[in-house]
C-alpha cells in the first residue's frame, strides 16, 4: 500500500471510532494484543465503582445489592455472541487451564466405555499440561498427535478430540466445522480453546455443533492480566454433563449448605469456588469495547493490517524471515516469523517502540487488533523492522537477554 | 462492661491505630468480616496503579517490569507470617475450593495405597463436594465423619483428614496440634482449611507439623469479593508432592514451551493458569493492613469483642437465644446464636445498621474483626439487637423475604 492509500485505508476505516476506547501510552505501536489486550479507558472507573462503590458502599450486600453473584453468567453472556454461543451456554470463571480440566472430564464422563482423550502435540502446552494431568487422575489415555494424524487417530475409543481454533504459534485458523463433525462421526466429543480466536476472528460454536470450548479473557477480550477465563458447554449436555471440581457456587442451593452436592442448573454447576467479583468487573469492561462492532469488520481489518504488515516486511526486508503463518484466510488476527535471532530482534524492536512477542525457539509473533490499531501504525512497525534489520542495532548484545516472561 | 469500661478498653486499645487503615460507611457497625472484610483505604489506589499504571503503561512488558509473574508468590509470603508458614510455603491462587482439591489430590499421590479421605461431616460444604468429587475422579473413597468419630475412622487405610482450623458456623477452634498428630500417629496427612481462621486466630502450621493447608482471601484477609485463595505445602512434601492440574504457570520453564510438564520446583509448581493480577494486588493491598500487627493482640481482642457482645445480648435478652460458638478461648473470631428465625433478626438487624450473617438453617453469626471494630460499636450492636427482641420489630414479613445469598 502507498501512503496514500495508507491514509485513505484509515481515513474509511468503520471500526476506527473504537480506537477511543483504550488508553495506549502515546506513540507506542502495540502488536501484542494477541498475548495482553490493551487497557480499555472504561476499566478503572468499572473497577473503582466495583471496588468504593460497591464493596465499600454494601460490604457483604453487594452479593445481593449489586449482582454479584449472577456476575459469571453475566459476563458470560456479553461473551456468547463473541463466540456464535447461547447467553445460557457460556460462563466466566477460573482459568482457561482449569476450565479445559473441567470440560474434559466432563466429555469423558459423557463417553463411557472411551478412555483415549486426543489433543494436537503442538497444542499451547497448558492444555498438553491439564490433559496429561486429567488422565493421570483418572487412568484415561492421553495421545498427542501431529495435526497430520488426527483423521487416522480418531476412532471407536476416543472420548474427545481437544484442538485450538487458532494456533498459538502460527495463527493457523481450524475448520471448526469440519473437526467437529469428524470427532462426532466416530462417536467422540470435541474442546475447542478458543483463547487466540474470540474476539479475533468470527466463531459460530452453535453452528459448528461443537460440545465443549474454553477460552481467555486477557487476550483479544481485553480483560486484563490473567483475568477470568470461560467456559462453554453446549445446551444438550448442560443436563448431563458433570464437573470434577463442584464447589459450592455450582451447587442448585448454595446457601442451604447442604452436605450433598447437587448441581445446579445451567452453566452455573460449572462454578467452583466464590466468583472473582473485581476480576470479573474489569473483564466486563473488556467486553464492553465489542459493543457493537462487527465481527466480520473485525475479521476484514486484521486481514488487511496483517497483509499490509507482511508485505511491508517482506519488500523492506526480502528473504530474511521464513512466514510461520498461512496466508489468508487461513490464519487468524496475527503474522508470525521465524527468524534464529527472533528473541533478540522482538527485544530491539520494543526498544523502538513496537511491542510483538516472542514464541521458543525461534517465532516472532505480531498480534493485529483492529479495535485499536490503524493502518498507519502497522505500516510503521515493519519500517522499523525492516530499519532494524538494515542497521544491525538489534545484535546489541542487551537485546538477547532473557527476560522471565517473553 | 459498664459504659465508662468500655470508653476506657477503646481508649487504651493498642490495635486502635488500625481502624484507619479502613474504608467503612458512617454509622454502620459491621460483624461480617468473617464472611467479606471491609474494604481497605489503600485499595483504590492499588487497583488503580497496577491497573492505570501498570498494565495501562507498560502492556505486556508489566509482567517483567512490574513483577506480575511471581505476584502468587509474594503476596503468599504476605499470608505466611499469619498461619506460621515459611515465606517459600504458601502461594496465592485460584479459589479454596480449588487449592483443596489439588493439595488432597497431592496427599493422595504421597500416600500411595492407601484410598481414605476423610473429612469433617459437618465441614463447610465446598470442602466437602470438592473431596466427593476427588474420590469420584480418583476412586478414592470419601467418608464424611461426625466430629466424635474422627479419632476411630482414622487408621491403616487412610490417607488424609481434612478440618478446618475454626468452624465456620460455630467458630470452633480445633487443636491443630493434636489433629495433626493423630493423623500422622496413623501414617496419614493433615490438610487444614485456614478459611474461618487465618487472621483471626493466631495458626502455626510449621509448629503443629502440619502438611497441606488452604484458605480464603476475602474473610480476614480482606482481599475482596471472591479475591484468590492460597496453598501451603510444607517444605518436606515440596519435592515429592504433585498437583492434578500442571497448568504452564507451575512448569519449571513456562516460556520454554515444552510439550512435556516438568514442574517447577518449590511452590510455583501449585500455579495453574495465568496469575490474576488485578485481584492479586486487591489481595495484596488487605494484607498490608495487618502491617506492624500482633496477631496476639487480634487474638485478645477479638476474644474481648465476642464476650462483650454474648454477655451484653445474654443480660438485655435472656433465654431467648441458645448459644452456638463455644465459650472463649475455645471458639475463634465469630459468635454464632441459634434462634428458629435467625434468618429474619438478621435481616432486620441489618435494617438497623448492623451488619450479621445466617446460616441455614437458624444460626446467627456475628464476626468480630479487631482491626476495624471498637468495644463501643460492638455494644452498640448488641444493644440494637436486644432492642429488636424488645420490639418485635424484626417480626415484620418483609425480613422473612428470603434474599439470593444470605
Amino acid at each position: 500500500m502507498t501512503p496514500q492509500e495508507i491514509a485513505q485505508a484509515d481515513a474509511d476505516d468503520p471500526l476506527a471510532f473504537a480506537r477511543a476506547r483504550f488508553s495506549l501510552p502515546a506513540g507506542l505501536i502495540y502488536l501484542d494484543g494477541n498475548s495482553l489486550g490493551a487497557l480499555p479507558v472504561e476499566t478503572p472507573a468499572a473497577l473503582a465503582r466495583v471496588t468504593q462503590g460497591e464493596w465499600g458502599g454494601s460490604l457483604i450486600g453487594g452479593w445481593n445489592e449489586h449482582g454479584w453473584i449472577t456476575a459469571p453468567q453475566r459476563v458470560g453472556a456479553l461473551i456468547a455472541p463473541l463466540i456464535g454461543a447461547g447467553a445460557d451456554e457460556v460462563i466466566a470463571c477460573d482459568s482457561t487451564s482449569v476450565n479445559l480440566y473441567k470440560a474434559a472430564a466432563a466429555a469423558l464422563g459423557l463417553r463411557p466405555g472411551r478412555a483415549v482423550i486426543l489433543a494436537d502435540a503442538d497444542e499451547v502446552p497448558t492444555d498438553l499440561y491439564m490433559l496429561q494431568g486429567l488422565a493421570e487422575q483418572t487412568g484415561a489415555s492421553f495421545r498427542a498427535v501431529p495435526e497430520s494424524g488426527w483423521e487416522r487417530a480418531l476412532g471407536e475409543h476416543t472420548a474427545l478430540l481437544c484442538l485450538s481454533a487458532v494456533h498459538y504459534r502460527t495463527g493457523a485458523v481450524r475448520d471448526m466445522a469440519a473437526w467437529t463433525a469428524r470427532a462426532h462421526a466416530v462417536g467422540a466429543l470435541i474442546l475447542w480453546d478458543l483463547s487466540h480466536a474470540a474476539g479475533a476472528v468470527p466463531v459460530d460454536l452453535n453452528g459448528c455443533d461443537a460440545d465443549f470450548a474454553v477460552g481467555c479473557g486477557y487476550k483479544y477480550l481485553n480483560g486484563g492480566p490473567g483475568a477470568p477465563a470461560y467456559l462453554y458447554v453446549a445446551r444438550r449436555h448442560q443436563a448431563a454433563a458433570q464437573t470434577p471440581l463442584p464447589g459450592w457456587m455450582g451447587h442448585a442451593a448454595p446457601f442451604a449448605f447442604e452436605g450433598e452436592h447437587r448441581p445446579a442448573s445451567g452453566m452455573t454447576r460449572w462454578l467452583a469456588g466464590t466468583p472473582p467479583i473485581l476480576a470479573l468487573a474489569a473483564l466486563e469492561a473488556g467486553l464492553r469495547t465489542f459493543d457493537g462492532v462487527d465481527m466480520a469488520l473485525v475479521r476484514e481489518k486484521s486481514l488487511a493490517l496483517g497483509e499490509l504488515f507482511l508485505s511491508a516486511v517482506q519488500a523492506g526486508a526480502p528473504g530474511v524471515f521464513e512466514v510461520a503463518s498461512a496466508p489468508a484466510p487461513g490464519r487468524g488476527s496475527q503474522i508470525s516469523l521465524r527468524h534464529p535471532d527472533g528473541y533478540a530482534l522482538v527485544q530491539a524492536l520494543i526498544a523502538q517502540g513496537v511491542v510483538g512477542d516472542f514464541r521458543a525457539p525461534d517465532l516472532m509473533r505480531f498480534g493485529f487488533t483492529p479495535l485499536y490499531l490503524s493502518y498507519a501504525e502497522v505500516a510503521e512497525a515493519a519500517r522499523r523492522l525492516c530499519a532494524l534489520i538494515e542497521s544491525g542495532a538489534w545484535r546489541d548484545p542487551r537485546y538477547a537477554q532473557r527476560l522471565a516472561v517473553t
